[in-house]
């Protein structure tokens, strides 16, 4: 792991590094309370398709983990995004049709990620600011796409927020596969008016989820309009399973 | 409005009370501070079908509003409920079934509980105690079934949460012309497994509020089964838009 810009603001430290895995270097971000190093649960953060660690909503969750809810936050760039795009990310967005068509071409790309994740997770539970053990995830959209399978595989998850996804899509195989399989606690966000995934399969991966603790939250809205309290009930989750 | 008993716990004054309605005799309870007459608003309770005033869930929500959202709440037996049974409600539970019957056999029930909730709120809004204005509604299943029509009607409601229904039943066309006239921020609570209301039935109604301001919170489980974060979730909404 090696630690590139750190900077502060409002009582939140942020960090950018790096991870080496299996030949790729995965670019994230960590944020943990400024001048407190007495250890804090993570939560991995995964962005959106034509999205990146550091976009806005991402650094706003992290952020508000880290000042409101006792807890420290962990996002990495997904494949072909961010600093992992050829162009660094200095273009601003990738049409989610471009993604759709990586995402149909390549199935490992998800074994790939999914071991990003569970590297960047060793890295960062390594740290003394940082507590082995269960951890959380959130992530929607694509960050459901990755994170499902890294909340299935991976049993320090203790807690997951997933969403704006379906059985759908070219590894709905693979969703059908794993969803039973995860059992921790579960918030499942749902855009009624989702344009990209509909709701009729968001409702068959929510029924799929082997879950007993798990609720499905849906507002109005297309799939980009989330509202704010949706950020809100997130943050409460996961302080609540992880902080208890 | 005739008072009757009036005990305190923990902090918690309730009333027995009486209102006259186009000759009914519609037996309450109210639930306020104890010792503090600074009024605040104050929200109307719907029992569901067998229940009544004073089943636990009722008493437990509104102690929970007076003692940790800042609000008051008030309840009545429902028709053939509670003290308005032949038998006053000595025996327990009224099978669903009974009220289904009279649900089916008499479309004029709701009209007059739209009176009997409306008389109500006009004399509890006349104490000191309670806020003149706007108020919240809660009520789930037959708590729905009387409380929409409720929500449609009186302006003076600004936040509701109903659910554990859908368009089904004996005034589906009823709530079919209502839900659209329904314009306050509202909570919607579905239960996956319900097995009276199923819950694509659920998911027609949600469609059909005309809020803006909605969102629907579904949990795995049967219709009597909805989760304590439930009642959590709906303070939570009560205080916030009531207290603004």
């Amino acid at each position: 792991m090696r630690f590139g810009t750190d900077v502060a603001a409002k009582g939140v430290r942020e960090r950018r590094f790096d991870v080496e895995v299996g030949g790729r270097t995965v670019p994230g971000l960590l944020w943990t309370p400024e001048g407190d190093e007495h250890p804090r649960p993570v939560v991995m953060l995964g962005h959106g398709a034509s999205g990146s660690k550091s976009q806005d909503y991402i650094v706003a969750l992290a952020r508000g983990l880290v000042r409101h809810r006792g807890l420290c936050a962990v996002a990495i760039d997904g494949p072909v995004h961010g600093d992992r795009r050829a162009d660094k990310g200095e273009v601003d967005g990738l049409p989610f049709a471009d993604f759709v068509a990586r995402w149909s071409a390549d199935p490992a790309l998800i074994d790939d990620m999914v071991a990003d994740w569970r590297a960047t997770l060793d890295a960062v539970q390594a740290l003394p600011e940082v507590t082995p053990g269960p951890c959380g995830y959130w992530g929607l959209s694509m960050g459901t796409i990755f994170g499902l399978p890294v909340v299935a595989a991976e049993p320090r998850v203790s807690v997951a927020v997933l969403g704006l996804m379906g059985i759908a899509g070219p590894t709905q195989d693979r969703f059908t596969a794993d969803a039973p399989t995860v059992r921790c606690p579960l918030l499942y966000i749902v855009q009624w008016h989702d344009e990209l995934f509909p709701r009729d399969l968001a409702f068959k991966l929510f029924d799929a989820f082997g879950s007993g603790d798990k609720r499905m939250h849906v507002s109005p809205g297309m799939h980009a309009e989330v509202p704010a309290e949706e950020f809100e009930a997130s943050g409460r989750i996961l302080g609540e399973h992880l902080l208890d």
